[in-house]
Order: structure tokens, then C-alpha cells, then sequence
């Protein structure tokens, strides 16, 4: 799992049938060091996050159970929404961004 | 799950006998930032996807899916066609891409 | 699986329901080159693994395993905590970190 | 999945009893961009796929279901050799290699 | 699939109750370029592989059926030690180490 940012949300009208009623957002995924992680991701909602908000995102069975049904043809969900992170940072190794050491919403 | 571009086709004559008349895409995974993903992936389309067009890809069990058979030896799938999508330009953190910021077909 | 690092906790009071009562960590993977990796993980906690601690890390099935039920919403999981361990120099290939060699907690 | 080229032949006496008689081939997973993907991959094959042929890998449950048994020690296998792929260049983002534009065998 | 070089032991008192027994390795991913893959990874190993000696390692349901065990928190494992390997430097793309065109124990 993965803390990753709300950044967008993309709408598909073709697709799978065991799709359908889904919402998909668009995630970046997360990190505490100053250069970004650039790629972005797309992952089913159910809890209702909003642009910015950060969020915990699984995939595998562990998605598919945040819908409850293993037999959808999905492979990522936010699965919570960060309300509060610290970190330490004498344990990470890297270059931080100070403005990451810690959130509370 | 990611978005990825179409970007060409793939046949095999000699292949597993459980991929028998599934048509196979070249799909470059597509991100927001100015510098390209430069890795395609090769993913199952039953959803008639064209070159050049956004799609949604799954991969596991979630593409098996998307085919209707887990006992496929199918690893990735498309599982939407993009009609639309959109980026909060302040949420995302990187060299955005202005082009990308949102996209309507 | 990999060697990772706690470097922090996250909180989520809106989160999947079969998630309740996890305790979740900000894990770092840990390598042995000089060059950390920057990116985190998060991963489901049940053996108490404190900040600064090494540990293993699994996904997938694995995970859930950790926890005695495979349909929870959870991809990673800590599998134990690293009393010791330690490497041959002349079997790595890279840049090693000097202070990485071994470890003894 | 994704297009590899069979780039050499591996050999194990010890190993897992369940995996015994299986063909293990090296690939180099192959990219459209002039720049080359320089990870290896080692992958089960039971098309008699040759060095230098260009296949589609699958992982997971796909490969082994390419062997005909989930209860195999395999993550990987040949799922086609390819005969031809088309890309479209207009749809590509980065530095295409002129020469992968297209292949027929 | 992948080739890895065994370069490390780790112990680990508390872990989770269903790995109890098991030998863990650190590996790191052995690749044909000149340029090391400078990342790590754990595996469990039922086949007695010694530091320096490369092995076969796979992920998920094949490395627990290599412990014969599809309930235990393992994602990775040894499932075969290689005796001898090939590569065909014409197939291979990138900056090919001259000492790694073949091996044999």
C-alpha cells in the first residue's frame, strides 16, 4: 500500500460491465522526499475522496475487497483517507522535504 | 490500474492455447508530467479500443476478468476506454505537462 | 519481500470497514547501496515494530495472511522484525554502504 | 504482459520438485525508445521459443495456467512468439528507435 | 522470475507465527549490464543456497508452493540454485558485462 495525492477524476463510458457505477480517481503517489514521484495511477473510490486529500491505496484482492466482490474487473482502490501522518526523521535516509515531516487534516 | 495510450498491435500465431482469439494491444502507460513513461506493455482489449485512444488498464486477476475466465493466460487487460478526464493543477506535485491537464474526446 | 525501515504511523478514521483496528506504518525500504531508495510504503502492523526498527515486509496474500484473513483490504503487512543480519561483501555488486555490512539490534 | 526478447538459457539441477521439466528462458524486456530496458527477466517456455525471438511474457496465475497448473513454483512464462506487431508513431510519446516502428517475422 | 546473487542472511525473532522455521536470504537482483541493480530482497529458501551462488527467485503463490504452503506469509522464494546459463550477445540490448555472457558453476 501507498499514501497517494487526489489529483483528478476520469469518466469511461465503454467499458467492463462488472465496472459499471464505479468512480475512478486519479492518484499520484505520495513521497516524503523532495523530488516527486511522477507517474500517476487510477484507482476505484468508495469513500468519497476529495481532490488533494490524501489517501491509502491497495491493489490485488485487497481492492477488490474495499468494493466487496473479488470478481470485478478492478485493481486498485483507496482503501482510507489520511485524517494524520508523522514521520521521524532521524530513521528516513534521504533528502526530505521538511514540509512532509508530519500532516494533520 | 493506470492510463495508457494505445499506441500499436501484436499478433502471435504460436501461443498458448487458452489466448486463442484475444486481440493483443501495444499500450504505453501515459502520465502527466512532461517527461513520457518510455516502457509499452502489451494488454487484452475486448472493448474495440483504436490507436491513439486513452484507456484504463487491470492487471491480474481483475484483467482475467474483464475476459469473463480467471483460467486465461492473460495478465493485463483494458477495461475502459477514456471519454474524459481531469487534473486539479494544484494538487498535482512535478513538471506538468499543460496539455495533460485535461482531456475531453 | 524486503528489508524496510519504520519511519512513521498514519491515521485514517474514513476507511474501508474491513480495515478497522489496523495499525498502520510509514515504512522506507532499505537497501544496501549508499543511494537510499527514496520512496515509502505503508504496511498493516501486528508485532509492535517501532520507528527506526527494521523489518519484513510482505504484499499480496502474504500480507493478509499476517493478519488471518485474506479478505481484508490490505496489500502489506510486517512479517517479523530484524534482530541481525549479515552480508558478504564480495557477493554485492554496487556501491555498499560501509555502515551497512551487517547488522546486529 | 509485455514483449521480450529471448536473449539466453538457464540451467538448475537443485531445485523445487515441482517445477522439474520445465524450460527456463533469460528475456530482456523490449521497449519501443532507443534507450534499452536493461533488467532480465527468467521465464517457464513451452512454445520452443529461440534466442532472439520476440514473445509475450505473463506473470503470475497467467503463467502458470500457460503450464496447465496453479500449483506450480512459476511466476512467469511465455504466454506467444510474435509473428508481427505495427506501432503508431503519431501516438508514441518519446525517442521511438526508427527500427521497432514495425516487425514481421 | 529473476536471477539473483545470494549476498546475506537475516534472523528475525518476532515475526509472524506461520514463518516459523524458515530460512530467510538477502538477494540482489543479478542483471547481464555492467551497471548493478543496486536494490535488495528477501527470500525464503528451502534448497540451501550459499552466499555468492546465484538462484532462480519467484513471488507470490510459486513461492509458496515452493514451501508447499499457500497459508504462510512468504512473497518470496528461492525455487531453484543455477548450475550453468547462456546469453546470445547479439540478442541482448545495453552495455552487456563480457564477464556475465555465460556462466557455469
Amino acid at each position: 500500500m501507498f499514501i497517494g495525492k487526489v489529483v483528478g477524476s476520469l469518466w469511461a463510458t465503454r467499458k467492463v460491465d462488472n465496472t459499471s457505477g464505479i468512480k475512478f480517481l486519479i492518484i499520484q503517489p505520495y513521497n516524503l522526499n523532495k523530488a516527486p514521484n511522477t507517474d500517476t495511477i487510477v484507482a476505484a473510490d468508495t469513500l468519497g475522496a476529495g481532490e488533494g486529500e490524501l489517501v491509502m491505496v491497495a491493489y490485488g484482492r485487497a481492492a477488490r475487497m474495499a468494493l466487496g466482490n473479488d470478481d470485478m474487473s478492478i485493481e486498485a482502490a483507496v482503501i482510507g483517507i489520511i485524517d494524520e501522518y508523522t514521520v521521524d526523521k532521524d530513521s528516513y535516509s534521504g533528502d526530505l522535504d521538511p514540509e512532509k515531516l508530519s500532516f494533520k487534516k
